[in-house]
């Protein structure tokens, strides 16, 4: 099989990977599309150490499901996190924090960036018909911008500034101009503008960020300056998301936090049941963050466009 | 007047202090009774810059009130944040956050360490006849430990674990077993667990905290030490709350928050009404805390005498 292998922090094309056989409860699936995120990125750079094949956003079709056979020939996305049902965290209603769960192509489990994956029944998702791969490989990025309004309740007369509108700062923009609020965003260029206009964002240079304005601030940069400018924005006893990968430790003065009462939240992965229903629906689209589409074989100059300064999202098509 | 002046971070003691001029709405308070907390040892270090009478816990009696003349002669405690009523924070029912805000003995207004003091009528609170001045002095560091059940829902049932069982790492346990919640605190001392044992609060070494076991975890030490315990006692989607004075930066590893999605709330001033409650039900005895009391001459002896380890609460008696 062919895919994208990860060990030592060395991603290398490979044309000699086993073939995947689906455990028990699981179904082998055929990618279809695949996209290449931060987390991705972080990960080459020895975020975390993993060995095997890279990748988690995807779309596919099940190929062959034993334990769920009405599963064979439907296109899906698939819940990252396979948990185990029986730890603390999972009788705890956590699943997604499972302590013994596997993660695709981030934890104990090999990922999209091949022609084929498996994972259990449970984790997927049928996609709607009218939505299509290009929409559908979004879902994680999209469920994850989503797990913001899982955590916190954005009222629809809040203002709210996303920090950062990058590939998943665009959606969490647009999904949190649903809730009604006054949305804002810091744009460091003009196709940031350009994409977060049509939903009615809101842009701001970051010398334009008011102090103590924002009721709820998302910071999606990953960067020290990223927080501090949160901290800057949000009002006394607001609520800052923390909603990146943070490589490393951050030099933080808490005092301010103490002082103003701030809620600091870290948000990771998200539901992707509502993602797929907004596509569904029409209410976003976010083919426009796409900037490239590259087949397997050129996974690594993919992985070289997408580390590009300024560059949304970049596919792979096994 | 009598007083211990701050000025470029030199505390001193002066006898040539003018006796203070309650402005419009305020009284003059006669101070009976003060308490030298964590935050006064840090402004003598230069934490904030201040000048004037240090010094914000205290109980007095009300000598003259010209615009309520029936506060005169009242035992009377105070809310040390002085407001404006009128700022966006005020207006967002955000008091303690005023932007115009003058704050007793911290910021643009003298404290309690000298004969007299005076504050805004609307900040007083009667002491119940039953709290005597050595219960009614630590009115503002139990407000303070409050306050964390104004933030945080702490459920009968949660595990909830201090870190650090200092001055105000006591209240805060104490306060907290009235939820009904299983408490933990994290001693270093046998007097510690000697003061926290009467509550029903399970003493733990920092060896025997257990991994991913807290709902609430509560960081009253105000290092990065007693933060990284705290994530490391904290459950995912668990709370620490902030309770301390941080000096400076402090180093955070910020991704295993986003992780593991935890919440982090900073926590100030509370709420004086319930605090009192407490204490003229006789559901809390800080008395237990004092280590000793100075008259006021002998302020920088009290001062050096607070400052050293293991030392709770030190009283200046004017």
């Amino acid at each position: 099989m062919r895919g994208l292998w990860l060990e030592n922090r060395k991603l290398t094309y490979r044309e000699d990977l086993p073939m995947p056989e689906p455990p028990e409860g699981e179904a082998l699936i055929r990618v279809r599309l695949a996209g290449i995120c931060a987390t991705d990125l972080e990960m080459v750079r020895g975020y975390y150490p993993f060995t095997g094949v890279l990748g988690h956003e995807f779309v596919g079709e099940v190929v062959r499901a034993p334990s769920a056979p009405e599963w064979e020939g439907k296109r899906v996305v698939g819940e990252i996190n396979v948990t185990c049902g029986h730890c603390a965290q999972c009788l705890a209603g956590r699943p997604t924090h499972c302590e013994n769960r596997t993660v695709l192509g981030i934890l104990g489990r090999n990922g999209v960036f091949a022609e084929y994956t498996t994972l259990p029944v449970a984790n997927l998702l049928p996609v709607p018909d009218n939505v299509p791969d290009e929409k559908a490989v979004f879902t994680e990025p999209l469920a994850a911008a989503m797990e913001i309004q899982e955590q916190v309740h954005v009222h629809p007369t809040d203002k709210v500034l996303v920090v950062g509108a990058g590939r998943l700062g665009q959606l969490i923009a647009w999904s949190l101009t649903l809730t009604g609020a006054e949305v804002y965003a810091v744009v460091r260029r003009e196709r940031q503008r350009a994409l977060l206009e049509p939903y009615g964002v809101t842009c701001l240079t970051s010398e334009e960020v008011p102090h103590w304005a924002m009721d709820v601030v998302v910071e999606a940069t990953g960067t020290p300056g990223g927080l501090a400018l949160a901290k800057e924005a949000v009002h006394p006893r607001g609520t800052i998301v923390l909603k990146s990968t943070y490589a490393g430790e951050a030099k933080v003065r808490l005092s301010p936090w103490v002082v103003d009462e701030v809620h600091v939240v870290g948000s990771r992965c998200g539901p992707f049941a509502p993602a797929l229903r907004h596509m569904e629906a029409g209410r976003l689209d976010p083919r426009t963050l796409i900037d490239a589409e590259y087949p397997l074989e050129e996974g690594l100059a993919a992985f070289e466009h997408a580390a590009q300064r300024g560059v949304f999202k970049v596919l792979l098509r096994p």
